[in-house]
């Protein structure tokens, strides 16, 4: 008896369609023997079919997408500058929105340095790290506005909100994810300066801490995670902080753990109420779409954490085995096109 | 007849004292010989100070300094952790009080890879950019607060402020710089989440930009910036961004750019209405002080950066290129004590 999970996928803008590909040729090869079957719908969402049709996210796309267990997103977002964009962000009213109505509360972003791919930091010891990331609140709520907008006299204001339920839950998650690792937590603010914010997120660290006893904690600012990240990452484990913070040191981790091609990540709703969703970290990059450049392994390792959601741990398993392997066989190896990787990892998969 | 300036110079906590030393060092080094009189008065300011007498900042101080035609200040902030301390933020009602109270609206960050410094990045080509943070406003405004606070309930704001009248002056600022340099100026934000305050600063720019055609403007999301910053550094010339973006991304350019012992900073309010204030970026770092392992050349350069701000032009350079004569050499040499490498910068004064 086979076991069937409704995924959508929605393939996006630029390279996103590329990248995708190549992940549900990975998806496929690797359930498919092991009895389950992947039935998918394919959502053309972005800015694409905003340009065709105006719309962005509707209701009803809404609402089919809700009917799913998953979904798997390759990148949204039209050419930077486009005229046609200037009012909207698909960004934000697609992605985010869906972040946020899916209430995918976790925002999971493992970094690794994996043997073999050169980078900066090529030689910083056994790097392997997880960001979880709040993915409902902080700075990403759109609160604000402006007054006398336009004019020498405007105010703009933007309105982070953080609250107990949604730092507490995310805060959860982290150390329980920490306690099945290396046993270390590292959350990061701005305590010094984001005083509220700061104080509600101490306080929730420092009481579920008391939970978790053999976990170490520790604090960083963000500017000295920077720092760390750079200097140290082999240091972290299990970094926990808040939307805005996590959005700019998993592009930083990604940037110093072989690129923003290989950072895969997962939204999360943990209890399975909603569908969580899966998306490499990078963007759209129209610049190279249509190129056979894209490198799909962020999209193929971002199906390895939809299977491990799902509970497929082995096939799971398999896939991050496989981008390892055809990582670790690319030193010295010319450039290959899109499929080419895929194709690799696929043929890897088999061994 | 010589020129007096009145310095306030304040040494702060932990390491402070001991680059200071060396920075006041360099600084009558650097200008007795040119007829330039420093006539410094020293303010005990700090945690340590607090932790005495239970004053932070009093009127009387911010008046006294307000009588001086600069600043120097070392690093303020106790150690972290200490329960005497958990009520008070030193950093906060200090150094960014005399920030706002000044209006320092200028955060002048330069950052250059020095041949000869090892680091990650050491090969990545001709890396020498200025940072222009804003200093004044954004989510330093300590506007915010908290509801049901230490509750399950609680929910905590903080609000990001920005006038047109603050991102103005900071943006011509940048702009004027750019045109002085490499005629290139890149802006961060995350125009497609934070976009009230983003629309503000995106239409700030693009004014401002009409008045320097010769200038390229380029735009940057802040977690690509940190992408790029990584990848490729030797790409900017001038960058402006908010307070909190700017936090963050010259903390991590200074991890780029040989580390943080060597990131100066100015905080300056152009047109000397206040004093301006001169500071390395790195903190007070309690758990090496006393061990003379501090290394005083971000005071030092932050020396530099004060008599260029004096319109000392010339005595800028020379302590600029004694620093870097230091610097270059440094390589293969054991590890020197805070003094001796003010001394050797010193030293390199003179030839
Ligand atoms: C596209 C953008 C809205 C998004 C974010 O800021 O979360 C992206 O940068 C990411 O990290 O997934
Ligand atoms: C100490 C802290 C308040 C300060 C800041 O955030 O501005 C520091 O990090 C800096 O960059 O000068």
């Amino acid at each position: 008896m086979s076991r069937v999970v409704r995924l959508a996928v929605i393939p996006g803008d630029g390279i996103g369609p590329e990248v995708i590909a190549e992940a549900v040729k990975v998806l496929d090869a690797a359930s498919g023997a092991e009895g389950v079957v992947f039935d998918k719908t394919v959502f053309s969402l972005g800015a694409a079919r905003y340009l065709e049709t105006g719309d962005i996210l509707t209701d009803e796309d809404l609402a089919a997408i809700r009917g799913h267990d998953a979904i798997l997103l390759g990148a949204v977002g039209g050419v930077p500058g486009d005229p046609r964009l200037s009012d909207v962000s698909i960004e934000r009213e697609l992605l985010l929105q869906l972040r946020f109505d899916l209430d995918q509360y976790v925002n999971l972003r493992p970094a690794r340095i994996y043997p073999g791919v050169p980078g900066p930091l090529a030689d910083a010891g056994d790097v392997d790290f997880v960001v979880v990331r709040e993915g409902t609140e902080g700075a990403y709520s759109g609160s604000g506005g402006s007054l006398r907008t336009g004019t020498a006299h405007e105010i703009a204001t933007e309105v982070s909100v953080n609250t107990a339920f949604g730092v507490e839950r995310v805060v959860r998650y982290a150390f329980a994810l920490a306690a099945k690792r290396r046993k270390r937590l590292t959350w990061v603010g701005k305590t010094n300066v984001i005083v509220f914010a700061g104080a509600l997120w101490q306080r929730v660290v420092g009481d579920v801490a008391k939970e978790y006893p053999d976990v170490v904690v520790d604090y960083l600012h963000v500017d000295a995670a920077t720092i760390h990240l750079v200097a140290d990452p082999a240091r972290f484990d299990v970094i926990v902080t808040d939307n805005l913070f996590g959005d700019i040191l998993t592009d930083l981790a990604g940037a110093i753990t072989g690129g923003i091609g290989l950072a895969a990540s997962g939204n999360i709703h943990p209890d399975g109420a909603f569908p969580s969703m899966f998306e490499p970290v990078h963007g759209s990059a129209p610049d190279i779409a249509g190129r056979r450049l894209a490198d799909p392994t962020a999209a193929i390792l971002s199906v390895a954490l939809l299977l491990q959601h799902l509970g497929l741990d082995d096939e799971a398993s398999r896939v991050a085995r496989a981008v390892e392997a055809d990582i670790a066989s690319r030193g010295g190896l010319p450039a290959r096109t899109t499929s080419e990787i895929g194709d690799s990892i696929v043929a890897a998969l088999g061994r």
